[in-house]
């Protein structure tokens, strides 16, 4: 981990020439892209592609750009205070975003509800004025950990930075259901759909941005318009997003245009085929187990392979643990891949159960190579497990020990 | 507040600019500004200086910079996160901070341990592998609001925004003490020193930064490497600093290169005259009370008079609540200077007692203009006062009646 200040020189430098460098193209070179796909090598390189327009305000030192839309934060980045700084916080949209014109008035964005006993539609200056609320939560990519299957899921190569802990400030959906008398007859989801532009002449269900998630997650999610105390910028969603606790990133609708309670899931691709458990190299069948919940998951980020060379002796190790939609509640490490744990301790300050912890242990390690993994348990008793659950996307991978490291001691 | 993404691209292209300005003067123009004298004006004017060399990483659009060592966070600039991020975040030193070079080996940063069984001196490295464990509290300067004091003191004309919430994370003091054997007879203090340069041929005791706290902060008192998950940088005292939570920020000793347990106080000017309780219009005396525990204390963030006015009828009040060294219990909110009370909410994750919570009322206005005011109680009974405690230099001022704001509903 280097120094935060000549981390920032080297951004406010590196940013500005991108800047310069993207002046000539009008913002719009990255328009198209999409997600690369499956590489051969799964581990990340070292990359000069540039930030895009809309995330130039990044801190591209910590930061691993595989595409306009896919941006992840590097292992060694992440601190041990708990909630990732924002220009560190990685990016995952699943299609180009939005216009930056719609950030103007973010005041004036209008959400429309349906579905409910009272349907109408709001600015999100009258959305303010009804509720507020914070999260601190987990967002995570459904796709984090996907470097490591072994049959190389088409997909961005994300390896642990497709995730980080941040807090949420909005509206709780139940505060907004009072203001519209109730949930409509027979809902069962919770349905939202972003405000990405359909281009004419394609089927919006083959590109819509629209997620629907069990009811039940009411009492938990929220409609924000802050970040880290921030106002929700372009790039995390801004300036409305339906934030789910415990489940994964893509639920967690960007830009929400219009929030539903539905009797059914969304008829769109990206909720009836994709982001499915399906089996690896078949079609999603449409019963497959939908990406919702993310299980409980933790890594090393301290030290790492890439990183300074620890001196035989005392060693602090340090990394991130989640439980997934219930706290952390316990945290091992191994030094020798799995054979022998050790419960390590938390830090820093307990954000509720939908936020990860750090943790440290401080070991003794002679001089040789180490193998260093974590295994989290939740409230729930559930324990991060060593083998991946095998899917054709490479979903939600939290194998202990395709999150391992190895170490040189000197 | 404005939308995080124009901020930045306007703080880019700010400190890009204001880079190239400065580095015209070679980095020494601010070297030896020192606080403003006494303004007539107490109220924070919009200012074009520039920010100093060591902070050209912050977001010039939150702040004011009053000089080189006191640069204040915009009221309006304050989130309902919790967490002040820290390009966000106050400086103040009391010299000039020293050179940007020890910052590029932080884990060479030397620490000299005192008045101990064991004397010694540590690396930073070394201080690594002794233990780790991380805070929220909230770092606020001894000086914040002094701007409302009547007799206008000399110094910097701090409002509300000599303040934030940061998570700090480091070794416990508690666990250094384990690793030199425990504290030596009769000590009753923690004494820390500062690493800035002291120029030749001065007393020592009229500049150096060294001040003592009681031992008892010890449960609580780390030497803190990270600030937000960042490596502390120099602008907020790394590569290491002492940090006494629940006490004035002067009490949290940067850059520091020795810890003593003492059985005196320092005998320095900024421990036995300066930060001292005196006499409103009199010279300290030896036994005027030292600042070093804050009392409880709030404000509004927003509405603000400068900020867009609210529509007459349901406006969502905010504000900030800290308890001091205690948790925050209570919060309240009057619409009407005072007269009436209305129990608010806190909002945000709870990070422990030493950190701030936002907190929220959902209010009826009318057309016309309203007083906002706002008091805490701590968990110790002990409430957030009308007047504030006078003292010739203007610490700790808590009035809830200075801090209020008289706001216009069209």
């Amino acid at each position: 981990m280097e120094h935060v200040t000549n981390n920032m020189r080297r951004r406010l430098l590196a940013t500005a020439s991108g800047a310069v460098a993207w002046a000539g193209l009008g913002g719009t070179a990255w328009a198209d892209s999409q997600e690369p796909a499956s590489q051969s090598n799964p581990q990340p390189v070292s990359t000069q592609k540039p930030l895009p327009p809309y995330a130039q305000w990044k801190d591209a030192d910590s930061l691993i750009v595989h595409s306009a839309n896919t941006i992840e934060t590097q292992r060694a980045a992440v601190g041990a205070g708990g909630i990732t700084p924002l220009d560190k916080l990685f990016i995952r949209n699943n299609v180009s975003p939005p216009a930056e014109a719609i950030m103007a008035d973010p005041d004036a964005w209008t959400l429309e509800v349906k579905g409910v006993k009272n349907p109408r539609s709001f600015t999100l200056a009258e959305l303010k004025t009804l509720g507020i609320a914070s999260v601190a939560m987990v967002l995570q990519c459904s796709g984090n950990g996907r470097a490591y299957f072994p049959h190389k899921p088409s997909g961005t190569q994300w390896t642990t930075g497709a995730a980080g802990c941040v807090v949420f400030t909005g509206l709780p959906i139940k505060e907004l259901l009072k203001a519209v008398g109730g949930a409509g007859d027979g809902a069962k989801f919770i349905t939202g759909t972003g405000g990405e532009a359909i281009p004419a002449g394609i089927d919006p269900n083959t590109v819509m941005v629209e997620r629907s998630v069990p009811l039940d997650v009411m009492d938990d999610a929220m409609l924000a318009w802050e970040i880290n105390g921030e106002p929700l910028p372009l790039a995390h969603g801004g300036p409305l997003r339906l934030v789910v606790p415990g489940y994964t990133g893509v639920n967690s609708v960007k830009y929400i245009k219009q929030l539903a309670l539905t009797q059914e899931m969304s008829p769109a691709r990206i909720q009836q085929s994709s982001y499915r458990y399906s089996a690896v190299g078949e079609k999603p069948k449409p019963d497959d187990e939908v990406v919702w919940v993310m299980p409980p998951k933790s890594w090393i980020i301290d030290p790492l392979p890439d990183g300074k060379t620890p001196k035989a002796g005392r060693v602090m190790v340090t990394g991130v643990a989640m439980g997934g939609d219930s706290a952390p509640a316990k945290i091992e490490v191994s030094l020798d891949g799995g054979k022998k744990w050790h419960e390590a301790a938390f830090v820093g300050p307990d954000l509720g159960k939908y936020a990860w912890r750090t943790f440290a242990l401080i070991a003794e390690l002679p001089a040789g190579e180490h193998e260093l993994v974590s295994r989290v348990t939740n409230a729930q008793g559930e324990t991060q497990p060593e083998e991946r659950r095998e899917n054709n996307r490479g979903y939600n991978n939290n194998s202990w020990r395709d999150h391992g490291v190895k170490v040189k001691v000197a």
